[in-house]
């Protein structure tokens, strides 16, 4: 049985457990559970420690929280609601989970102000969190100044069971333990009870002695459901430990207050029924009608408002004060937290354009050229440097002791690392990159995705991107990873052909606020060719080669455009007027106006060719019904990469062949 | 320094460690820094604790061995020629790494005999590993009697600190844990060093701790570059503890033996170069040529086929006692460690044939229908079962103490499960499937990817396959899955409309015994439909309705395919002659004759339209230049899930809109 107590703490405990339970109801769908047996922790973390302005969620030094656990997320916004923002009205909250509403079935944070990152998909929350704590240390590392502080906030998480089985958590928490990241702190909700039933089912291990092994500091709260003192002392604890990481193992009552379902799998992801709502009710002394919040529990919460104001002005007091002493760096945080760019970015990237390279190399010209220009880029790779090519020269690691570094060792990290860019960039004043092989992008698509739908400005430097990788073989050769991609809704693929290309993959990139890009660059050297155009490749597809009224057209992407260029030339030599397209960028291009396209890929010209070392999947809609493909529909093979090339029938001779077998000739 | 002795052992041991030095060096490519310094460990298990007849490298109660440090290969290439398998000749090795050779450049089970698993993505051999060790279990528990061990073998691992820091690998080693899979033993290469340098940048964390944490036991060796002894003693004491996996951390020196490069990341991936190669040559005190083995370590080596010979004789003698006494178990365990089928099995699917409900309780009724017929059969979910319909009712869950059980419970875990039903499926004598939400394919897309390139029977049953799942919203709705599934080569994706379409899946599932099939399925009920067949799926493609010469053809999959039907219904009612072609699976459809092909979308109707709750992405191969498709290619959104459906364009009005507009009417 609940402990029924009419305290006002307990009164505002109960008051987010019947929103939650009201608003699941009435939507007959929902997750009831963890807002039920979290609440306590949650109310001590917002009432006590959480530092947030409700009616300004963008205020740049406020604590990140995240809902890991983000099937949840009736808890949150029963908290954005009783705090006082604005996103979330009581109307909101009971329109939970219907078409419009700023209350969708998961925390998103493009649709609901207050909410960080976009969570549900497990675990990938704590990888959000521990891209904020590290973006929280290296604005400090960067913009504090001796009895200046500006930035000083922390990353607090509710995360479940679920998050914590997740190989992507066990990543984050790893890294976030060798970087020592202090302002971050976990409240683990861990209720023994994850969809299928009891955790004893398949999750037995012990969570605290792996994070300790992870090197975090890990405490325990044993009654999460009343002790409201011992979250308090523990995350007040937690706080006090500087160079760890925390996690608060609180141990709860999934369901907490419902007679028959707490501490069941029953009330995890379904509303727990008329009846049972008024046995919690009862049992837990509750009585108001649904979406009814006493009067001295919204009051107690609201002070929120009148605190936040307060830590807000007391903030801007302060860098004011900063200000005065740095207007430089003030006028360049102001800068970089609006999300603006310098003038005259792009100016840095012009050289490059003369270079002749891999464009894993050309990669890495640029990647060099932006830190110069741009100190908010940063990032790296997992743990394939030197192959992706993306260390800043001169530049320090990120490493505890040294965050100011803008060089990142993610460590074989796919997973993890997609989630840590992701908070990075919804952290705001960063623009963080990440690398990997492109095949590799499949160990990270879940991340990769929450990027577009999270519309942030992450960028995806994958390299090796064709089998001409050779040797490493069919598990190292991408073949269906640039359709998978590029199948994916607000994510920019870019594939360059060479230097230009390259130049204008980045631009697109650094310009695209609300999406990420990915770009797949070559191992092997590739030519610059005389008809390619910066300015034609942010377009996404342009005439590179034409031929007045062309009878064919060839279509190519990255290193295969200088084989459609030579296969031009010859069937040209023969009398054929033959176009060549560049389209390193299928999103960008078909975003073009129809004029446009029409004007690159006249539909009166059904004879098309399309050249890429990937799977043919995606191309039809270039060539349609009449055209033909030279592709990969098979894995890949080990053999050095210009043996593979032309095994495959990556080989101007093969082009010119389909070419003639499409022309008829 | 290296420690020379001239000593067998070390001979031996320096024979692979050569064999990688020189074969590394031919190819100008390839990783011998891990061979070196895990030659030690390698030799002390294959000589003094692997059971393997290197004569018949099928032998079912075999050992198994994975390198899950798949860039390693040389060292399995090395012991694969050393120990007598024909696989592997001297040509072979001279061959690394080249076109068509034996010897790719990761280890892959389909082209090279004794390679049990295909590894080079990290950390996916640890996943397989406990697939083979839960495969064992699990027949040892089935087939084995008092007085007859007929299954009894154990699965060793190599893995290194890339393979640590992996997610997959921390969820497979959590279930391996918690399932007390005692015959597991997995040796770490612990060398500190990772590709881009020192373990000291990013991974700090204290592994050993982290496998306690799980319930493993764990091991140290302190010297793995010279005691044999203790490398010996730790696999002794491994094998003694019978209710844990073990971990057996040994500590080595990458590229052992080479003056300059050992202990460094230059050895990793790279050839050591002429100079190094003698230089180490002469460290080490090796006199002989490359590619020359001296007598006696050869010699020494070859022991393993008389001593394979005589394991396997042995165990055949045992098991013509275990049939004498078991006839029928002994014909049974036969007829599935040869991948037969039992005569009739389709038979138990036909009563669902009748049934009408969502296709996800449609795939319970055959998962249930086929547990009751193939006993080989078993799987689980990724803590969804509820959801994912997936429960084999009145079977045991497969516990520790229950390895008879057949029900699965991964926990979330789904990157470690799709590596754990490869590794089950390699094991031979089992059918593994493995489930989850079709948006979550994302989360073990690589395991996929391996389960399609090492040509698997796996079977995915992923549900909630479109936006009708509803309120759970964008993170939740399946947008761009279908595409980048159906882009990968040899994977069967099929998505049924009915009840005789979801038969038809399970049956091509179960028969295709080189490939593997994932399943998508509904969440909403959906009627069975007139036309549809379970022959016709089976081809992936067919008429459902047809009409003399068609003006326009209406293709569709799943729960579209009923849409279509009824806006066909209203164009015939209006004069339009349509055909509704249902096209549940593209791959088998494509395999079929071109005669069939056309016979079903002959060339001469260019007037289509493709209705699927998905990306268009793919379609035009199907609609061509003049079709028109209605899809989705935005991220979906949180409402109920007609809601949806109504909101995103499918409803049989706006298909009929996308018709006439495509006939021009």
């Amino acid at each position: 049985m609940a402990v029924v107590t009419h305290s006002l703490e307990q009164l505002c405990i109960n008051s987010i457990r019947f929103l939650a339970i009201d608003a699941v109801e009435k939507a007959k769908s929902g997750h009831p559970g963890l807002p039920m047996g979290a609440a306590p922790m949650a109310f001590v973390l917002w009432d006590q420690f959480l530092k947030f302005n409700p009616k300004n969620p963008k205020w740049v030094d406020r604590d990140r929280f995240v809902l890991s656990a983000g099937h949840g997320c009736m808890l949150q916004y029963a908290l954005l609601y009783l705090t006082g923002y604005d996103s979330v009205s009581l109307e909101e909250i009971k329109n939970f989970r219907q078409w419009g509403s700023k209350t969708p079935g998961h925390p998103e944070n493009f649709e609901t102000e207050g909410v960080e990152v976009t969570t549900g998909p497990l675990g990938q929350g704590v990888g959000n969190a521990v891209g904020l704590a590290i973006a929280e240390a290296h604005l400090g590392a960067r913009f504090n100044k001796p009895g200046h502080t500006i930035v000083d906030h922390y990353t607090y998480v509710i995360l479940g069971d679920g998050c914590n089985m997740e190989g992507i958590a066990s990543e984050a928490a790893s890294l976030a333990g060798h970087l020592k990241l202090g302002k971050l702190i976990m409240l683990y909700d861990s209720n023994s009870i994850s969809i299928d039933g009891s955790t004893e089912l398949a999750f037995t291990e012990d969570v605290g002695k792996r994070y300790e092994a992870y090197g975090w500091h890990v405490l325990h709260v044993a009654d999460g459901n009343n002790d409201l003192d011992a979250i308090a002392k523990a995350i007040a604890a937690a706080k006090a430990v500087t160079d760890k990481p925390s996690l608060i193992v609180v141990t709860t009552t999934i369901g907490y207050g419902s007679p028959k379902k707490a501490g069941t799998a029953g009330v995890h992801g379904a509303a727990l029924g008329t009846e049972e709502v008024a046995a919690t009710r009862a049992n837990l002394g509750w009585e108001y009608e649904p979406f009814v919040v006493p009067e001295a529990a919204l009051a107690r919460f609201r002070q929120a408002i009148e605190k936040g104001a307060k830590s807000e002005a007391e903030w801007n007091a302060k860098f004011a004060e900063y200000e005065k002493a740095y207007p430089q760096e003030a006028a360049e945080f102001k800068r970089i937290m609006a999300g603006e760019l310098p003038p005259d970015w792009q100016k840095a990237l012009e050289p490059v354009t003369e270079m002749e390279k891999s464009t894993r190399l050309l990669s890495e010209a640029c990647l060099n050229a932006l830190a110069g220009v741009l100190p908010e880029f940063l990032g790296g790779s997992a743990d394939l440097a030197h192959s992706n090519m993306t260390y800043l020269k001169g530049i320090p690691d990120f490493q505890a002791g040294s965050y100011e570094g803008r060089n990142f060792r993610f460590g074989v990290r796919e997973h993890g690392m997609g989630a840590i860019l992701n908070g990075m960039a919804l952290h705001g004043g960063l623009i963080p990159y990440g690398a990997t092989f492109l095949v590799f992008a499949d160990y990270m698509k879940a991340a990769i995705r929450l990027s577009a739908l999270s519309q942030v400005r992450v960028i995806y430097v994958m390299t090796h991107d064709s089998i001409m990788l050779g040797e490493d073989g069919p598990t190292h050769q991408p073949i269906e990873t640039l359709a998978s991609l590029r199948a994916t809704p607000n994510l920019l693929v870019y594939r360059p052909a060479d230097a230009k290309e390259t130049v204008a993959s980045y631009i697109v990139a650094i310009e695209e606020r609300k999406r990420p890009t990915l770009m797949a660059f070559t191992r092997q050297g590739v030519k610059n060719l005389a008809g390619t155009s910066v300015e034609g490749a942010q377009k996404g597809g342009y005439i590179v080669e034409d031929a007045p009224n062309p009878e064919l057209i060839l279509i190519a992407t990255g290193s295969e455009l200088s084989l459609a260029v030579k296969a031009a030339e010859t069937l040209r030599s023969e009398g054929k007027a033959v176009r060549v397209v560049s389209l390193p960028c299928w999103e960008r291009f078909n975003e073009q106006t129809a004029e446009y396209k029409e004007s690159v890929l006249p539909a009166a010209c059904k004879k098309r060719v399309a050249v890429e070392a990937g799977s043919s999947f995606g191309w039809h809609q270039y060539t349609g019904s009449e055209g033909a493909i030279v592709a990969i529909d098979t894995f890949g093979a080990s053999a050095p990469g210009p043996v593979c090339y032309e095994k495959f029938g990556f080989t101007v001779e093969n082009i010119l062949s389909v070419c003639r077998n499409v022309l008829g000739a």
